[in-house]
């Protein structure tokens, strides 16, 4: 296999006394937290985009890295980023990735050159998976970047471009499992609108929905018995997109009778974007039964733009791992570095450097989210708060029995009722504590 | 009737070229636009709080004006505000009014004291709304204000104050009914979180949904027809609602089968808090089948929280009237003005050049909804965007006969899909145009 | 001269009852409102890169539409776009135009080439200039595109990308005095940083002053006696950009001595990217001396990023060049149009459309600036507002002769002062109805 | 004595194993880092607003906490405060405070009798700053609570009010001089703007800075030689404030020729509000020459107002006390917690639990930064990547001989310029590592 980083070693652990930089300090593979292995609890995915075509371009300037390497035509080129791709994986210790359809192979001329572009490269990818012992988390169609779906995919006002987008997502698919995929993401990146002027929300919403209840149905009929996931998103491209946040989705997929085979995708950038924490997205996801993957990443909450950043913010790290491993930990799901490193971060070994710091954010978040309900203080303290609706008119509420005139009964039966104190500042110092040690 | 305002004369129209500040440019109550009068397309109601109550008290300062109306003890203060409510509504040809039940009567020692501060003074409102011919929007419960809902009412940890709320909940709902309100509103300005550290969330939204059901059931008991609403706002006073906006009001409702019962009333303000347009959140609310009732006010885009001024602005007016008239116009619901004079606005005559602002404000805002409507540009503009959709496939996706199969078979037999301009600053020249004339 | 657009008319006004796309409503470029001309109180120009060079592209897509006017190499390209661009002005009756020196002749492979570029296109355009009475507003120098800059300009870390900044911005200072511009911009597209932990704030402020100063020097020396500009712009591309706003600007200018030759050019979608109006930021310009010129454009306020809208919200429009009336109109700067259409305005008639929706706004705002002025009533309003200060004593404020002692005897000699009601919702109804009519 | 809170021992320094709740696991008052003791470093002080005065209401509800200290009238009140407020600062080992006049004694009927509770109380805090070794830190007046202040004190548009402002003033620099006072701070919290229709921005900013220069001159003349400090705050409680931002601020102080006697004293909310980061203010008041003195708090950065939450982020700490190392540490200021305690945390301990949180959050941050700095890596790297700037040419740059012609011809003789890699994701990790162990 020809190298495509010759520089860069095999990353190995060396704890956190090490000063190495192309060194782990916190993720080390299989050291089993909380009862898995380290890379059992965070199933850390390469995202294909980012990682082997992004190349430093932004709105105000171009290309400031080279993600060509060394190719030449379009297959080659597909060849090359596959070759790179799992390079870098297997040097990282990672065994998950992801990609949309028009990351492993550039759009032909007509749909029919784009899937044999399709059945050319997969194949490779799949000797690849076999060869190196990789899998892929999950397959998405790009249904956002070409000039057809300026106006939207599924919720396009032009049939055609409808029609079109079908034609993808089937493809997209039924490569995902051809791939041993275990889920399938849809991300509205166009799905939404500019302005109300020219929108008509209620079609577009049903045409969306319609989309993806066929999609499901499709999926299912062709074998796939991974998740779809939804990947909310408040705005950007979009001056509004439909898939605002969690709970927005939820409403959608109520009302479209497509929840259950469709979970949540949580991206950590998009849930601040959206004006919640990372936090309160996954618990959103998992209180409604829908906790799906997450989108490994960080915004800048001073920036009102998804900055993709890669994640290094410990306590955003300690308190997802919290959420995630009070969900039970993943199924089908990763953490998916959906992350870039900065325009100026060019090197070839800054892409390492940056998959070190967020693989290394998430190991010591996950440490010490670990320690976190080992102590159990937290945990404790939070049965305790709500432990007054563990009687009997508390049990009368949840089982449908108590009525306004029950409650009000008690209520006048009563003296003043006294609320505690919510000890936000002792539970925040108590947190770094176990945190900083 | 003694005389709360006596330097303020009854306003009436002048059209828009007097200069009498105490007079209408705009709103002219009997005048038919659109097929109804102004007074009914508009159902302007009268704050109680904002207008009665508060004086111009914000986190950095004290009252700037005087709320006492001249009046002594609790009933008298109770009696004085009802009388300048009535005075104010009539001298502005105001319908309709709401209040929290805290607004028209100050809470006693004990439930029960407050209970007949509100037995002594709902006599009062019925005959006052008798006599001059008034309604009642809605009625709420304020179940923020005092320190023991400091952690929620609903959503409160502790069981005794989840019991007070209910008690305050139901003699809400009876008065609300007792007064011929349409209307029962639920905003849970404390029903969220400061902190995950010590929330359980799902245990929280149980005890709402529960305590939303029983309202419901208690309601409809005692002979409630009207709408129960919902009235969605991001955060403050708490970092984060539960009932952020209506997308995630619509979600809970649909979770706990309240749905129907339950609509949205939706408020400018919040809508620009939670990163969405008004119109956007009334779109929203329309084809969800929730549009219910609206508190008309502004916010300042620039500012971070909730600023709730009188709405001024006649973009946001216009296209606000324009949803409401494709709603069908209201049915239990109305304009309610949630909002308060700017602080160093603070003589008796400020509260009527505010309300007369926000009138006009609105009143120009359907006519020229209704001039859009009639010019009908915008709208055939809208039904050609989409007409694709009109062929035998585009119907083939709604009636659930189509599949990827069929839609990708379509894309593959056809040329290259291109997708049409949005011709968004035309349409944006265009409602100008329309607008300024 | 070949046709770029040749299904485009010239514009003309027809008025506001004209429902003729391609027509002016309100911008009748020879009509005196308030003393000139419009197109003298107005003067508009076309910004080449959103006009010529940009196409749609935005960091979730490609391009949308066609910028490269049917030419082949860079050279033809070159004298494309600035037949293109002439044609364009000549049609929508533009005087003015603004541009990059990137903008005009793309770059080559050297500086050597890059300069020849310029030589062969800066004779064309003078005599376009000639040919069709245009001028050039201001000119400036692309110091973000190229990833060479990717650390900043004349913030770099390193000193050759700092003298290559300096050898790019001689010669742009240097063609901008050829074609006569009055105006030389300075925009810090990535003069600011990403990060503290790699940044010498101090070392970059001075290094950047001291590139401002041999740049005001240069051009003294080449006979240029117009305005420098620095356009304030608070983030993106960087996460922090030295010249925040209006006021970090001038802070800047002040420290470093560069008040005087420097003034501001003042963008409205950075003004609101920065917390602040549009107006906010004209009126500190203009209090300090330093109102330059204008990049007119709107951004939306419930996004974060730059959208460089063309500018269609009245309210913004008048209430500028309200502020700009009241500086006395422009001097050497004008209103240039960064605007972009919007991405899937990508029919060459929405440039013009968009054009249009921009000048007819701005034309409008002009109009009722001027109703508002010769009105008299806001500006007798806030005469009155200050009148105390007229006084004697109010004098001895302003002439230094106060004291703190002369003054608290003042105070402890009369009673408690009343402050004066701020009367907002009375003058928001009242702009409203000089507005609207 | 009589004890204000006899069931909190004096909080002693335990260490990170402690699960004391009422114990500093951080601060350790006398323990050296960094060549001076932590005490010295943090010269932490209590806030006599929040501390002794605010009891917990928002703009949604009523007080929550009892501050009346068991006390009866006004002079008593007073008494109990400052009894209150120097056990707590005994019991946490606080040696400085900060107050503004109207918390130390609450407003009288006039002017005389105000001034005379303070000459009341000011004897009463001298004797216990004699008897517990405490000090204050800086004094001001509240010139924003009393409705007389409703548009501005310094810049209201009445003279009355002004001349009431200076008188306030003179009394509070007197209080401030009396106590020993090393600082005297501005922060104009009604001093801006509601709406541009009212203000004349030019005016008001006149008469505030000749108020400030008079503030000065009068100081100075009693014998005042601390700093002067303006707090920089963006807006709330007013639309838009003058002293937005440092930079703002100090654009100001530059036009009025009032630095040097004026500093900053900057708010890590503040910073958050107006788009910059708490290092970033402290940053640019440091190379301006006017970095003075800290309210140490924190915001959220997902709510659009001043929460003023005790800080314990602990990267923000450790980043801010990074640059307060790097200015040489404090000279008249100190880290004043401008920091109430949640409205939930409503029990007296709260606030000893909040301080603790607070002042472990800061002495952790100082131990870190520290350590940071005595690692020499951020700082070696920082020297590193502007070495280039040591040569020649650069020095050239820095004593105004080099011009544009120099530079471009140093340009034009050397290859085309490679700008280095940021390595942010490499330099975030590296802060972790440093930070976590």
């Amino acid at each position: 296999m020809s190298q495509y980083f010759p520089q860069i070693p095999v990353i190995r652990y060396e704890g956190p006394a090490s000063r190495e930089p192309l060194s782990f300090k916190y993720y080390n593979a299989g050291e089993t937290i909380h009862g898995k292995t380290m890379a059992e609890q965070l199933r850390f995915a390469m995202s294909y985009w980012h990682t082997l075509c992004a190349a430093g371009t932004d709105m105000f300037g171009g290309d400031t890295s080279d993600k060509s390497f060394g190719s030449g035509d379009a297959a080659s080129l597909a060849r090359a980023k596959a070759g790179a791709g799992f390079e870098l994986m297997n040097k990282l210790g990672i065994e998950y990735y992801c990609f949309h359809d028009r990351d492993i192979a550039t759009e032909g001329e007509t749909l029919a050159e784009t899937s044999r572009r399709l059945d050319e490269i997969v194949p490779v990818l799949a000797e690849l998976q076999q060869e190196h012992g990789k899998k892929l988390l999950w397959g998405t169609a790009n249904l956002f970047a070409n000039k057809r779906y300026m106006n939207g995919a599924g919720t396009s006002p032009r049939l055609d471009v409808y029609a079109y987008a079908a034609a993808q997502i089937k493809k997209a698919i039924e490569i995902t499992v051809e791939l041993g995929g275990r889920g399938y993401v849809f991300w509205g990146g166009r799905e939404g609108y500019e302005t109300l002027l020219n929108t008509d929300m209620k079609k577009e919403l049903d045409h969306l929905a319609a989309l993806m209840t066929m999609s499901r149905d499709y999926g299912r009929k062709i074998g796939f018995t991974g998740d779809f996931y939804v990947e909310p998103k408040p705005k950007e491209p979009m001056k509004h997109q439909y898939d605002f946040d969690a709970a927005t989705t939820l409403n959608f997929l109520r009302a479209y009778d497509l929840l259950g085979d469709f979970k949540l995708n949580i991206e950590a950038n998009h849930a601040t974007l959206a004006g919640h924490t990372f936090e309160h997205e996954l618990r959103v996801a998992a209180i409604n039964g829908a906790f799906g993957s997450v989108d490994a990443n960080q915004g800048d909450l001073l920036l009102g733009w998804d900055t993709d950043q890669f994640p290094t913010n410990v306590y955003d790290t300690t308190l997802a791992m919290l959420e995630i491993l009070r969900a039970g930990g993943f199924t089908n799901g990763g953490l998916n570095f959906d992350a870039k490193t900065r325009r100026p971060s060019n090197r070839p070994e800054d892409i390492f450097l940056a998959y070190i710091a967020g693989m290394d954010a998430f190991a010591l978040g996950l440490r010490l989210a670990a320690r976190i309900e080992e102590d159990g203080f937290l945990t404790e303290n939070l049965k305790q708060r709500y432990a007054s609706f563990d009687s009997e008119l508390g049990r009368s509420i949840m089982d449908g029995t108590a009525t306004l005139e029950s409650l009000a009964a008690y209520a006048e039966s009563r003296p003043e009722p006294v609320a505690d104190s919510g000890a936000q500042e002792y539970l925040e110092a108590t947190l770094n504590q176990l945190m900083f040690g």
